[in-house]
């Protein structure tokens, strides 16, 4: 097979929609972008905005390339090239020109099972073996890869990229043009649980101690869903509880990592970061723009204000204000946290200088009772 | 799609399985249950358990309300209500009354694949594209949600709920009443490799430096299987490998979260209750009513004594013994945790404390030096 | 159904195999292996490589065993036996003898949906349900099970086994004799983000506070792929992001376990091990034969080198060097992190010690002061 042609753009066109400065040749056509020793032709505009790019750039085969503000002198050699103000920015922009969005069936594939009450939108995708459910709707321009399972009553937008082997359970209602990557759940029941009488772990909260036995675990029901906004994108592997009663809800233009686990009746903004392998336990609320690192933990019930940032792998316990940087475990204030690293690196030559002091004062007090 | 109509209940049969107090009129006949804010009309019972909802019962379009001990008087501008002991058991009891169940296909939906030596109860509910192997048996009653795998010569019980994407493997004995969230992997190959020569690791742990490299590394293949039995359930994403030889084993009644992994060889005891994001190396031992709160690693061989809680994120890597509540990274006892994190947060002080002992005792030391 | 018969093999041939001593009956047939307890018959070679295991024959049903070097007086009971002399080694060359594989469908599944334009070698199987996209290519005696979705472009190597619900992502290659368990994500798009301006997480790594709030959130599209090298093997719901351009690698050999996130453009060295629910950020560089423990995190652009041992638990936040063992959140040299703990268990001691040296050293200057 041959893959599918990326579309063909000179570099005038990349470079206004860049709104950066163009120098050489405006004319150049290129229709891949790659490092500069994977450029395998002069239709690739060779990506050299890092110093190691940058130095790559006398080895090319490229004749262009796009490197960082102040180093369009790299380009002496070549025969054009753009020069970018954000680099990170900027190839976003480029890699919106040059996508290379997954290979879909046109139309519904003849192997899906849609239910004869399920509203299909005009134009969508529906890949091998996907299943919709009853009364379920998916909107225009919508794309399912194979494998993905909706459930019934579910409400999918417009222009959305649902990945394969993606579950989407009962009654969830998801917005328009979200991307959710291969093996996402959505929908998957609450760990809710409860003992009939105060339990080990209560009591270990109240008091330290475990002073009562599980004898009998009876299961809470989640009867809600997950609500999920506009512009969000969840990563794969990643699984969100629906709620117990009333909705999980996941505010626009958040995104998700992989394997992240957002528990039951969690409430998070608008344009959040959480990156892989993080959990959020149940009832958590996420205020707007948080950003939490990876392997990050939030015990249930902690709010976290706008605009936080959370270190990579803090164990969040208490409430964190708006736009504070937090670390640890338990996590605390990120100046805090560094003082605290920094004490206990310095404890192993503090524990000497103590017995050092020890001896001394031991010394000075045996010559004051000696009267020396 | 008119969503499933929900059963309908008068108040006086609500109190009467919940064992709770009835206030007012009995015969209101309530189908759902919400929030305050969210009942939409007088056939939604509000759920007004804690202060927040109780407050919100002013501006409730609901005529009834469930409400804690001691807050009866929360009833009074309502019709009816109910008054309960224990809140969450009480949800528990009424979320079992107003279960939404995933919507299930009747019967064996045309497109599954069923090997014809698979042996299948009655009243079954098998979905679409599920595709079940050669030798399988699955009880009475018990519904497989679409995409389901169930491997060859596999055992499952009656009343089981199988949702979306459920992969269980060749020979797994599962029991009763099981509920597996989308996704889980049941019988995956352990994590299982060794080098002809001492490797690496073996050396670190040994010496704590690396004398040795792993120049080849040998499988060890997985020839157990995982047994599972009656009432345990298992959450989204959640991977657990079967043992090496013999049985990985899950004990009546225990509940795993989303994104758990349970290394081959584990041996968990009866209701445990595990969160999110939790990894068990190989051959851990739980006893029963082990608790494991999110995130928490336990290292390959350890047990964990009957009733003993671990925090939150904590590292074990020691065994803990029955009804002990640890903390850490790595673990230790709980109180010994919290003195550890007191001393951290001294720290700072503590380096400037003893900062000051070094001037005053080099003053005094000089003084004494000099005789005055 | 009666499971498939295990090969047959004599005490001798095992013997041989393993390059260990015979002890007693080389005639003895054993189709079978399992702890002394577990074996139900002669057909059964017990495994009592281990003090527990070994004390367990004096009740097997077995009438041969393998015992480690030394142990052999252990047989005494026993019609034959094999002494081994790297226990865990032996186990693995005796479980590739009695193996058992998964059952798979012979040939393609009548339900599999294959590109005309894929090209499929010989002596696969391709199970039920599986997807296969365009142009994709799968090499000779490749095994795919039941629901295994494999994208558009993609190349997979001869004599692989892709467990149920792996899912393959468009032009990714694979190289021979890999192992993907259940529900591996390989290609998912990477967590690329950028915020036109400088954003909360840029500012609070350079100065530690939030100074700028991410008012949008602009996507980096993922056009690169994923490559893995020969004989690796990838736990079940491990997902490995592609790279934004360029390539995502996993070297020859190198295994990585359940529920591990690898993040785009990492670049993974030869004979890796890394254990379950581990992280590694975008940009990650690992050497060869580096071990990564359960629950470790790596930061982006972090490299670790070769034969490198990273404890359980530890988060990498700055360049391993090569045949280090490191350990600790942030991960610092072993020998660091155990004197920093030494410390941390010592300091509430420490504390007392300080408080009693000001109590004496206030008298002392306190008599000085009075010229005692």
């Amino acid at each position: 097979m041959t893959p599918p042609a990326c579309t063909a753009h000179t570099l005038t066109d990349i470079a206004t929609a860049l709104r950066a400065d163009l120098i050489g040749d405006g004319t150049i056509v290129v229709n891949a972008v790659a490092h500069p020793l994977m450029a395998e032709s002069a239709d690739t505009l060779a990506l050299a905005m890092d110093g190691s790019a940058e130095h790559a750039l006398a080895q090319t085969r490229a004749i262009s390339a796009v490197v960082a503000e102040g180093r369009g002198v790299a380009l002496a050699r070549l025969k054009g090239g753009i020069v970018v103000h954000r680099p990170r920015y900027a190839l976003a922009q480029l890699l919106e020109l040059f996508a290379r969005p997954p290979v879909v069936h046109r139309g519904v594939h003849p192997s899906a099972v849609i239910d004869p009450t399920a509203t299909i939108g005009t134009d969508v995708s529906i890949g091998a073996f996907c299943a919709v459910g009853p009364g379920t709707r998916i909107g225009h321009r919508t794309q399912l890869l194979p494998h993905a399972t909706v459930g019934a009553g579910v409400v999918i937008g417009d222009d959305c990229l649902i990945h394969a082997g993606a579950r989407i359970g009962d009654r969830c209602v998801l917005g328009h043009r979200l991307i959710l990557q291969p093996n996402v759940v959505i929908g998957s029941d609450g760990f809710g649980f409860v003992t009939p009488e105060k339990g080990s772990v209560e009591s270990a909260r109240e008091t330290g101690r475990v002073e009562a036995t599980n004898r009998e675990i009876v299961r809470v029901n989640s009867i809600g869903i997950v609500v999920i906004d506009d512009d969000v994108e969840i990563g794969a592997g990643t699984c969100i509880d629906r709620a117990t009663v009333g909705v999980t809800r996941i505010g626009r233009g958040t995104k998700i990592d992989n394997l992240v686990q957002v528990g039951h009746n969690c409430t998070i903004g608008e344009n959040c970061l959480i990156a892989g392998t993080t959990g959020l336990s149940g009832s958590v609320t996420l205020g707007n723009r948080v950003s939490l690192g990876g392997g990050v933990g939030v015990s249930d019930h902690v709010s976290i204000g706008d605009d936080a940032v959370i270190v990579a792998r803090a164990a969040v316990a208490t409430a964190v204000p708006a736009r504070q940087v937090w670390a640890g475990y338990p996590a605390v204030p990120h100046r805090e946290f560094t003082e605290q690293l920094f004490s206990v690196r310095r404890a192993p030559r503090l524990l000497r200088d103590v017995q050092d002091l020890k001896q001394r004062l031991a010394r000075l007090e045996q010559r004051m009772a000696h009267g020396d």
